[in-house]
């Protein structure tokens, strides 16, 4: 029997199995949720549920925030207080607003980009986020794709594109990227605070959603604070930073933040004011009152890390012992995903899993317009499963992946 | 000494005491507040927070709201869930997420409001929700005022309106209205709902925000629920119907929700499904969990009642004594204000107030660009001082209007 008849036979085994399993999103998983569930005590029908300067949170007002929760989320992101604003539960919202907002009214008095003659452009570092380019795609914004290095985008071609002036942003998760786990450099960071786009209403929309959420107590991504060195490089408007609790405390239900400079919270704060009377600063009590501080927020993202680091651990070891020279795939010190680059078959390998019982994100789905130009990109979430789903779903997905190596061979 | 001098010297007494009180927005009191804090308690640290339908509340999903709680919600304004999307915790949000959606990409495919060649226009019932108005003035909508009769906006008129398509849209808090406490008709709520705009992409932004706020147990207003009502004309997809629970539990930590038809729902989710993962889930479960069912809002509701009935027959009843000859005001049976319309001198009376230490709604508030064609109307918000504050803050504000109306005599 020939390698390719062994495998497939591997194969059928597993589909007789009516397994379903899934590595698709990013989800925290039961075990990690339990450890913010002390979290529903702290304000109970007894408690005063004032604010420290007297504010009643339960009320109206308060537009931007509370501020000792403004205080808790800098601290988080290494922001003063005073250049964050505190809103919902979900960052990917703000993002959202703050790009719906500069179609419709621009940016700091500029054109509103739907009243530009030619379309919006974007900058996207590929692979990357599918949510941040479902929004862009969403307004018509034209997405350019920018390759990852080791250390980040390509900033010799940042440099290049953000000459023209419809090149009105980029999108950037700059810790522990989702999906492949990179860190910005020092240099990268330098380099992106002194760009000199064309566009003055042109913002980094920086998504530090990992940016304390590393798996190991030593091996820690460092990464450089932007809107300082923006500051210090004049280009002090030039950056959106964005950040949650959703991977702290519970996705659904945490509380997301702005942090960028005065100018810029003014204007923001403009459209706010219109939009709403302000966000659940219950909400934001709860969260002050349970970490405290960011000693808390530390000891917390310890506790996730215990839950997690098996994990990835796990589907690495599998990774080495299955695909050591077939794959290629990220060794992250952070983060939630694990990104795994296949031959030209990522496609045929996610449908196989797919028919297998094993669901991964689609094929595509890290770059713009669903279109991975080699067909290689495979993004693993191995939050979400327990130990031996993960187990399980990662073997399976190492045998589609030699399944269709082998039968490109034979295409040959 | 004459009339007028004895006002002032009243008036001065008044200034002397350097009072700081205020009437000027539909906040409720602290006991109102209070009334929910038993909420705090019905998710605590040990509590499945599981929805009916087996979903972790706290993680990631569900998009539309978990199905108790547009249940709930549904309950309080008639409409079946299937046709609820729960938003967060503030219902303006929604709208002005609605007319940001209509700018940028229209309704139901229309084309966007911001590709038109000519400005959109809307409709605004005066005295009407200054943070309605602003909504529409920020998105650069011209505002066509809207006489209110006393069963609601002179239906005429609108139909003659919206024969214009650039007229898109109308604002509407059909009960116990915002500011003069008016509910409509049944005769004007079927003309609403079988209104023929000449723009197909025309909505009715039916802000029900006081669906069960009642002061009386048995003068309570009835109003038609109108999706059914748009159903019957053969004009299902007419309105937007916006609730939440701000003035019930929290007004910065309750829900918030839409409800249309299921095409409008389907139009609706799609930007939304872009927009965010999904609003807080856990507060929709403490909710449910804390009301339980209409019956449980209802008893609320009598406890909210029990607390503003005294305050707002307190200053109807001082209104009454002082200036029965000399102004003209309503006395709503629900919602969360009173509106006084005095002789072309509103605006002096409220400077005159604020001079004295009493701060109303700035004037105009009610009204589009904030221009009180009469200079008449001032709005009067009962529900946040004390009963003492609110006593002396009524005396002064009739003093006020008794000192100008004296003054507009001798200008003659």
């Amino acid at each position: 029997m020939d390698k390719l008849q062994t495998l497939l036979n591997e194969y059928e085994k597993y589909k007789s199995m009516n397994l379903d399993l899934n590595m698709a999103r990013g989800k925290p998983c039961q075990e990690q949720l339990d450890l913010s569930m002390p979290m529903m005590d702290v304000l109970n029908a007894g408690v005063d549920v004032r604010g420290e300067d007297g504010i009643d949170c339960r009320n109206y007002g308060v537009l931007g925030g509370i501020e000792e929760c403004k205080r808790l989320l800098g601290d988080i992101i290494e922001v003063d207080p005073k250049n964050i604003i505190i809103f919902g539960n979900s960052s990917l919202n703000i993002m959202f607003d703050c790009i719906s907002k500069s179609m419709t009214h621009g940016v700091l008095g500029s054109t509103p980009w739907m009243k530009l003659d030619k379309k919006v452009k974007w900058l996207c570092p590929v692979p990357g986020y599918d949510r941040h380019f479902a929004i862009t795609e969403f307004f018509g914004i034209e997405m350019i794709n920018i390759p990852m290095n080791s250390d980040g985008p390509d900033m010799d071609l940042v440099e290049e594109l953000v000459k023209d002036e419809y090149v009105k942003g980029i999108w950037c998760v700059p810790k522990y990227s989702n999906p492949d786990g990179t860190t910005y450099s020092e240099a990268v960071v330098k380099r992106f605070a002194s760009l000199k786009p064309k566009a003055k209403d042109f913002r980094i929309y920086w998504d530090n959603a990992y940016s304390v959420h590393h798996l190991y107590k030593v091996k820690q991504d460092f990464l450089l604070e932007i809107l300082d060195e923006c500051k210090k490089h004049g280009n002090p408007d030039l950056v959106y930073k964005f950040t949650s609790t959703s991977k702290i405390s519970f996705p659904g239900s945490g509380v997301a933040a702005l942090a960028t400079s005065d100018t810029n919270i003014k204007d923001i704060k403009k459209f706010m004011s219109v939009a709403t009377i302000g966000f659940d600063k219950v909400n934001q009590l709860r969260h002050v009152r349970f970490f405290k501080d960011l000693n808390g927020i530390k000891r917390q993202m310890e506790k996730h890390a215990d839950i997690l680091r098996p994990k990835f651990e796990l589907v690495l070891d599998i990774l080495d012992k299955e695909l050591k020279d077939i794959a290629y795939w990220n060794k992250p010190n952070g983060g939630y995903f694990i990104t795994l680059k296949v031959n030209n078959c990522a496609k045929e390998v996610i449908a196989r899993c797919k028919e297998c019982g094993v669901t991964l994100t689609e094929a595509g789905c890290a770059f713009p317009y669903h279109i991975d130009p080699d067909n290689s990109v495979i993004r693993i979430a191995p939050s979400y499963p327990s130990i031996k789903d993960l187990s399980l779903a990662t073997k399976i997905l190492c045998l589609c992946v030699k399944i269709e190596n082998e039968l490109k061979k034979k295409d040959r």
